[in-house]
């Protein structure tokens, strides 16, 4: 078992693993918004990943950011590892609107989450799984 | 030739090609920052360039964000693909330090830039352009 930071599966919720990365739906319903963390303890740089590392990131990057296109179809993808706040890598994928809230600003630090009613966030999640099972 | 967007050429200064990417310098002093923008024309995403120039844009986030690391050892590294304002995909590397101005925000949308004084970002850039030479 990998571990969280607990800040990160505090806001979240767990989708799936993938080969390399734990999938999880931020808890914030104004933007369609994933995090990709890499099962690797200790890692907080995305340089520090070994290269066959990174390259399996990049295709997961590749699988979850056509998924948020094909759900959400935004107007723009975000993409991101900051990390300024939790050190445990992380990637950010996030669907932009030019209608959003933040828009055209980031959206890390731009006011309060809105959080998923309970039964809104499980569809979603179900509908996520089964998206994902061809590449578990 | 390429065309940068304009936005992007009037706030950085040229730096040097990679393989894919041209590489530029903004022109803020308040933050090591760099850009990698692929040369490539009329891609916005990162998941729009054929999977084989993904790979090489990766290896030149590798070699950008040692060389930042080697110059200022910063105490994270934001890498970043979001193009909200301009649409030409282009990847930002910054150095952050927990003492910076916009620490643990992002740097986007935060303050206003410190410009270089010409005489320093020649000095850097000629730095920038040696050590990058074998990857030229």
């Amino acid at each position: 078992m990998m571990n969280i930071d607990l800040r990160l599966a505090a806001d979240s919720f767990e989708i799936a693993d993938l080969s390399l990365s734990h999938i999880r739906l931020m808890n914030d319903q104004r933007y369609p918004w994933l995090l990709l963390i890499p099962r690797r303890d200790e890692v907080r740089e995305l340089i520090d990943l070994p290269l066959e590392d990174q390259q399996i990131l990049l295709q997961e990057i590749n699988i979850i950011s056509r998924m948020l296109q094909a759900f959400w179809q935004p107007d723009k993808l975000n993409i991101a590892a900051l990390g300024n706040v939790v050190s445990q890598l992380h990637v950010h994928i996030v669907g932009r609107f030019q209608e959003d809230e933040a828009w055209p600003k980031p959206v890390w630090g731009s006011g309060d989450a809105q959080k998923y009613l309970a039964s809104d966030a499980n569809k979603l999640i179900m509908r996520m799984r089964k998206h994902l099972e061809p590449h578990i």
